[in-house]
């Protein structure tokens, strides 16, 4: 058995953590952490959890926590995990770290979208950015994984197969983002109140949020050059999901006359499959059947599909996938599995819940 | 492996048995019967099942089906098990009815209150109705389960300890029930459209819906005599979810100094606890905690708990499930492991979604 | 024209009352007291008023505001306007208190429910039970009106004629109620966020909930005697509406033949025609028509219905109105009119808003 | 006063045209058509109308209508007011179209993108396009006027300023939509029910729907030129409210030192000030503040705001607006009071409900 800690275990994703690992055969959680709640019983907080979960919440000292379990999951704020990380701890215990610490290679970036100070950038190049689909040698050798932001891992997700093969024109590249309002956390805030968030919707942090920089460095690895790009989230009446829709001008390929030309859908299709034909939590829908967030809740999948239109050259993708699951606990949990070299879906064989 | 075929399996409640059975290591599913999506691929009607499912609806050939298979669901409009039923399919398969076909033993009052003709009152007597923690025995022997109704299961629950030991006046008992959206099903009506149903709350059938002489009849077997009650459902705008609140007067008991009052708190609560405290679907809420839809969504849980108001002598007893789970779905998979022998909860161990 | 005061002014009831008075032709607006945003611009706070007010918030000095204007509207926290009222204030300007300070005539039951101490007890007799329908008359004269709750309006209309006819046992009456997430108001607690409210339904103050004397209080008035009854608030996920659902054992009355039954559908329905025949703000619905929340969304009125049933010998009343107008700004306006002797439907035909 | 007549009153634009004419002072409305309800009273239709419009239903005969009122609102599919126009009609009443038929000038583009044929594209010249902040003055004149489509009256306002100042690239801008579900109007239809809509989003009609030439069309005027662009509709949980969020390259401008580059904050403000700072329903929103579907509900307003993206020299633009007021019904009277010199505002100063 994998024991596990969970710091920020009373977080909407430490939440979700704690519904995954409970669930997963290999797995043994041995610490709620809560800050907020130490000493509290965890099934106090959720009650979802009653007669689940019978522990307390501890608090958040991970020198000690790394003495008792394998594996530390941390889902919480940024800066906190930077400033715990040190040698003994590493080689300890293995870290999944659900904050953006360690996502974001160049210090300076970090600093200047987070308006923080990091405090342990030497582990920065160590970490691995644990985008399974992309990354799933590195993550298997990791000690650190940066587990990625839930926008970033439907952006991304979306439209890597185009980029990495050139298809599209970077720099056209825009993203437009909905997310349910879980990824607003769950801290008591007026403006996410029932009645604000309600019949309604808004942009927000348009040109200035942080999960930018983020998309712009893991497309740019895919692209071998630098990326900029619009990315627009907007806030959704609804508990769980996101849905990028990502627009970008197609280049023009050469075509069996010897003319250039728009790429067919099929040839579109074709890249699509052979990036992820054989990913589990990847689904390419059939021509036709956009992405809804509702069709993935509750699970680890990502749907992607896109449209190529014909008038103005351009291709609208399209990315679905349930922020709590595929967008934090799920994919930790993933990246778990690769680290430990148990079957990576374990765990995360979760079918959609619908309606 | 149990060989399952579901007739209706296109309606939320067939979904959600698909979601469930494709869950539990002991059951393949065979047959997806649906009338209205005859060769039409099952995941093209619930996208959900992309890459989960990848077989084709078919008919309701109930004769044909019952060869092929163990058990069947049927998850189909009221009348229609009933109307297929025969002694070679009996002796053939097992049946677990979703509708209200065989739940009510006197055939006037089912005929009555659904205005249709039963086509096969003889087998009324046999079918064992499937609230597994009352008539957990019968079940095991039952070859045709009638599955109870969504709001009949927790309106039950909810009381059956106080009725069953006779604290509480049944004369006096009204339920005043909430039910998210999903029980109405998913046919195409304007009542049911997004935009008349959001922001809204109505009761409806008011002193006449189904589910009352089903709740009658199996509270009266409790009280060992007729009961008549007020049952008033109400719709709530969120996808799943039943809450009950029901109300009685509680009789005065004799107390150690030999006076009658009402009884304690902690009386009742050891009431609760006998009945329940060793089901594992039945959860107990600890003092001043009420049951909550969110917290019990997507897992096979009934959450329940009580109010003494001394001020006015009654009780006031609460009860929540998911209506596609323990109220439909998840109960006829529990009713089918104790029907086959395998481990009641199995493919059941869902813990709630939150949020 | 009248000038008005809102302490308060940024809470939910108080940008209602911004809403109806802006729009009122005999009101003006001249002073936004809001304790937390003192100095800031009211639209700022409420951004649809955006162009629509262009004053900023001022402090709660009642004394000064009693010097500027003719009405002040108390929307404020339990125990605010008892502490500040005096002679002074009382000689020079009429107070329409939205909060509970003045509805309660016996200050002990007001100081056991709220648990604070009345600092103005010698103003209660005074005060107006400012329920329009009831009580016109008397707020016409009154300088000092207490606003009912919006599940006290609710509840207390949906009964009233029945009770003061003497045709229902009250002491049967049992009132579940059913409330949009506004009337949780403003304050950021997590309770209250979007992922917490949504997809749920719960009870809450089972038993205790502070509304219930209110009530009691007034339909024992219209009873004749004290009356003692159940109310059970729910928290429902839509932003506004209330929906109360009423039951009580229905008296005998004697019948053409002589012999004693149920009052029929056409007695009752002439009773609540007979009290709100001429009552533009509460529609009794026609027969089979239940009230739901959102036909009344936006406006004053108050809708109601009921059903009888034969066979327990109950009648199920049901009534609905928007919480933040009838139950609480509009209900506030109704009363300014009947003070200053304005049409009392002055700035207050809104038609509901659907969907 | 002005007699109206409504073809299409059920449908939710219907009831929001009778919700908004019942309150307009100059307005009588003479007849409620409605195939599918004829000689049904209106408020049973939509019960929010009870004791407010006492009326029934009529048939669509536009010949006998055209007899009785002086303006026609035709809120019903496509090609039905266009198979019904003809000169006897047109010389009697003026009519407001809220369908599609007369809103393309060429009638093959119209042909195309809707699939029918025009019955009388004689009057398509003739017909004004009614987006009143545009075309004021040839709305005064105007016996037929087309009213604007929905996402059309939002995505042209929130760019029009800079298009016609040639300040964006044209063909780098890119619409994505976001819309209520009471656009997709009162059909039952599957895909519209509760349950498939709520906690749910979706793109739809990627690439095709047909508000996109009617797009290009205003804003190529604008422009001076063609225009073709990218529209993508999506479907979101909430009854109201349209949000758009536009992406465009800034063209460079010449800078005071003789450099070129991106316009400035002020510089952009400014010209969205000049255009919209007196039209009484174009709210530009103040520095940071973002436009909510929310703030302008029940409102004919539409809010505007931009964000200039140094890093990527794109402008975003957003707009916000009620699909059923200013979107449909609220531009209808506005076109209204035009053509009979009423007050432009007349019936329409709403405040925005909140919440």
């Amino acid at each position: 058995m994998i024991k596990a800690g969970i710091i920020g275990a009373t977080g909407y994703a430490g939440g979700e953590l704690v519904r995954l690992l409970k669930a997963h055969k290999d797995v043994e959680i041995k610490w709620y952490g809560s800050k907020s709640y130490v000493n509290q019983n965890y099934a106090d907080v959720y009650h979802n959890m009653f007669e689940v979960v019978k522990d307390e919440c501890l608090d958040d000292n991970m020198k000690e926590l790394a003495e008792r379990v394998d594996v530390i999951f941390t889902a919480t704020p940024q800066g906190f995990c930077a400033s715990m990380m040190n040698d003994e701890i590493l080689s300890k215990v293995k870290i999944v770290d659900l904050s953006a610490d360690y996502r974001i290679k160049d210090v300076a970036v970090y600093e200047k979208w987070y308006g923080i100070e990091h405090k342990s950038p030497q582990y920065i190049e160590e970490a691995v950015y644990g985008l399974c689909e992309i990354n799933r040698q590195d993550v298997k050798n990791a000690r650190l994984v940066a587990n990625p932001g839930c926008y970033t891992t439907c952006s991304i997700l979306t439209a890597y197969p185009l980029v990495k093969e050139g298809l599209i024109d970077t720099d056209t590249l825009i993203i437009d983002a909905k997310s349910g309002t879980s990824g607003a956390g769950r801290s008591a805030k007026v403006a996410n109140l029932y009645c604000e968030v309600n019949e309604n919707i808004k942009a927000y942090n348009v040109a200035g949020h942080r999960h930018t920089p983020e998309i712009e460095e893991q497309l740019g690895y895919a692209a071998g050059k630098e990326i900029m790009l619009n990315f627009t989230p907007h806030l959704v009446p609804m508990n769980r999901g996101i849905l990028v829709t990502e627009y970008a001008k197609l280049k023009l390929v050469k075509k069996a006359d010897g003319s250039s030309g728009l790429p067919s859908y099929e040839e579109i299709k074709a890249v699509y499959d052979r990036y992820y034909g054989k990913e589990k939590f990847v689904r390419v829908l059939e021509k036709g059947v956009y992405p809804e967030t509702k069709w993935v809740e509750g699970s680890n999948y990502v749907d992607v599909n896109f449209v190529i239109d014909e008038r103005t050259g351009r291709i609208i993708m399209m990315g679905a996938l349930d922020n709590l699951v595929k967008g934090a606990a799920g994919q930790a949990v993933q990246n778990m599995n690769l680290m430990f070299g148990v079957k990576e879906s374990e765990g995360l064989e979760l079918i959609p819940m619908f309606p």
